[in-house]
């Protein structure tokens, strides 16, 4: 999907630059076929669970779709994440409307849509309930639980620990469902759990869901028909190494848990999981072009694109591969710190990197930016947003074009006194 | 500017509730009186500089107008920021072009607008030279200075650091010059400098300013004729306690090393200033609505902006004051923690603050917001950006319309095969 050619980058049978001519840079590119080989890979090692793209992790229209095609459910965290699973075409019995803070318009929205809902908070499922009834409607509910389950990652991105702004502590639970089961217009149908994101152990999920199990055999005995146990996402890859989810690695495991957990309960819920970075971050390169080069205390390397619109390197010191597109077949000679154009010191891609010479005008390629990539851009130092393109053998397509000044002010308006 | 009337929040005259029936929450709201008041007080303690705004902290072309009015320069960061200065109407004498990575196009657009530019590189210098001389003009520069120096401030926003991707090194910088002085089409005329934000002690200004009077007094012998020396902003203010910059304890001491090193210069150049938060952080404030409240291991509010609308306590630990606007009278009696709605547990607001009771329905004001806030907003989580209002006296003004989920997909195309 991503290789070299005569010394140059290609994805899939496309040399980057002419995707450049069409779009400038900077540009995401994403292999279509990476990303259904990814599709194929989860398919086949989580055939026993039901699968939920996480679409926050990158909501291009054209890769949503082609998760919806293949049959999976959506995971949306607002009205915009829901709107856009709806024009993507995901079966609306597999959207699950998540998060801890969902307005009054949200969960009208979701129940006119007639999507399940994760709910966060007691508070939450009164104000589920009341919309419901007021809509006539009556909405499949799941609770958030908090598992207390503390997973290696990031703390930003640690959503299972104790303290976390997520969901219902587990010990809170039983009480929650039973405040559920006499609410009027929703139905407690599920559990609902997610402890981080970019998680390379599979014991935490194991944990994870024994403990889903636990609470899975109580709700039974307070008569609650379970449909599903979604323990969310978190599938972490080898950003390190050649970017790769270790997809068995996960189901194996996982799997096996199921099973045993299967044989406590009555009933015979689904599974259901909800992975993103995992389907989508390889797919992706952040194509850069080098603005200038120095040697201050360290060779810089100025590029096009900052944490504008790749913030995970400022944000939680993220590790992305990074290549000289245009000088594959060079061998590495000095060691360089890729710094984007933003005005905080914090705005470095990568650091201290053994590449081939670079120059001026060269093109550094970001590998692994498909997930929470575009998707958490933004307009910072005035910089419009890039295009994205999605590569299909020997064809491209602009799937989202890019930004021009004019995108910073048309919402803009001045008071008339003040022209 | 930001008071309470019958336990409500006024932003000058006007209560907070009659802005949201208009653009509805999440919305930022500024008082105009207290940026003509940060203005003056800058205008009257810094008498002896040039003052640039710097743009990137707040663009609103509504404030950018104001500060433009009043006799501002602009310091610009991209050919966006250089385009709104220049629609807001910025003199373009006063307009320098900063920038560690400045592609081609951005160049030779500054150069058509004959601003001056702060060079990062020789390498930036020489494709700066070689595109004047194309364009047939001649450019004004200053060299971005890095002067190790390290101020006590977050490490992501320490920008005079020894490894810190800006500028060039104090020992390398004569050369730069010299090598300016050779180069067709640029003339330096200045020195730039930039250590830091939110830099709360004078002492590292002090030390910057003597340092460039020390290259200045170096690039006399060379023949560089001076005509500002640009110290750059960062001038800190009390998030912890009134929002506030003491603007004359800054300006008092800089004023005297200000007169210390002209005396041992021959040419009189002007000192340059470049603040950004100082002008405008306090000046705003973030309101938003809650959507849940819940007692877990801690007292959680959910609320319906986080770090897409304010990302600066999820990215520095940053802390902002905040208050619940609808009981502005009533008595602080537990702890809580503001949750936005993002999917990430770092989406915290505000930690273990002491509030009144808070319930769903309330609102939630974050104060000095006007800085670093709307400027690094993203649409993350597929949330539409929110409204921006300027309130002057009794009357207020939309500047910002709120987006629509529609914005989200404007740019979108979906390549015809997957329709
Ligand atoms: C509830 C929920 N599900 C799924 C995901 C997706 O996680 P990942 O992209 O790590 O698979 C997230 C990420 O924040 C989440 O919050
Ligand atoms: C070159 C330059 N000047 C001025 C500023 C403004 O800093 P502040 O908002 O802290 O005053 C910045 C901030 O990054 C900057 O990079």
């Amino acid at each position: 999907m991503f290789s070299s050619k005569d010394g140059r980058l290609l994805i899939e049978e496309v040399d980057f630059e002419e995707i450049v001519e069409k779009t400038g840079t900077p540009v995401y590119i994403t292999s279509r076929k990476k990303l259904e080989e990814n599709i194929r890979l989860f398919q086949e090692s989580f055939g026993f669970a039901r699968m939920l793209y996480a679409v926050k992790a990158n909501n291009n229209l054209t890769i949503m779709k082609i998760f919806a095609r293949n049959g999976f459910g959506a995971d949306v965290f607002s009205l915009g994440e829901l709107y856009l699973a709806l024009l993507a075409g995901f079966d609306r019995n597999f959207i699950l409307f998540n998060g801890n803070s969902k307005s009054d318009e949200e969960i009208e929205a979701g129940i006119k849509a007639g999507v399940k809902f994760s709910v966060d908070s007691l508070d939450e499922l009164y104000t589920i309930s009341e919309i419901a009834q007021n809509c006539g409607r009556e909405v499949k509910i799941a609770f958030r639980v908090n598992p207390d389950i503390s997973a290696e990652t990031h703390p930003k991105i640690a959503t299972g620990l104790k303290t976390s702004k997520f969901g219902i502590p587990a010990e809170q639970i039983l009480e929650a469902y039973e405040a559920a089961v006499q609410a009027g217009a929703v139905v407690p149908v599920g559990i609902h759990c997610h402890i981080g994101s970019q998680i390379r152990d599979v014991e935490p999920f194991v944990h994870e869901l024994e403990k889903m199990f636990e609470i899975a055999a109580e709700l039974e005995k307070l008569g609650v028909r379970l449909e599903f146990l979604d323990m969310g996402g978190g599938f972490g890859i080898d950003y390190e190494g050649d970017g790769e989810c270790r997809v068995e690695k996960f189901s194996q495991p996982i799997k096996k848990t199921l099973e045993n957990g299967l044989q406590m309960l009555k009933s015979k819920p689904e599974l259901w999981i909800e992975p993103g970075r995992s389907l989508v971050a390889n797919t992706t390169i952040l194509l850069t072009r080098v603005n200038a080069v120095k040697k201050a205390y360290k060779n810089f390397v100025a590029v096009d694109a900052g944490f504008n619109l790749l913030i995970r390197p400022a944000m939680y010191d993220s590790y992305h591969r990074v290549v000289v597109a245009n000088k594959m077949e060079k061998p590495a000679e000095e060691l360089y710190t890729i710094a984007g154009p933003i005005c905080e010191s914090g705005d470095i891609l990568a650091k201290d990197r053994k590449l081939p010479k670079v120059k001026r005008g060269d093109y550094i390629a970001v590998f692994d930016a498909g997930a929470y990539g575009f998707a958490m851009s933004s307009q910072y130092n005035g910089r419009p947003r890039c295009a994205e393109v999605l590569v299909d053998g020997g064809l491209f397509h602009i799937t989202r074009e890019k930004e021009t000044v004019g995108d910073l002010i048309a919402r803009q308006r001045i008071p008339e006194e003040l022209f």
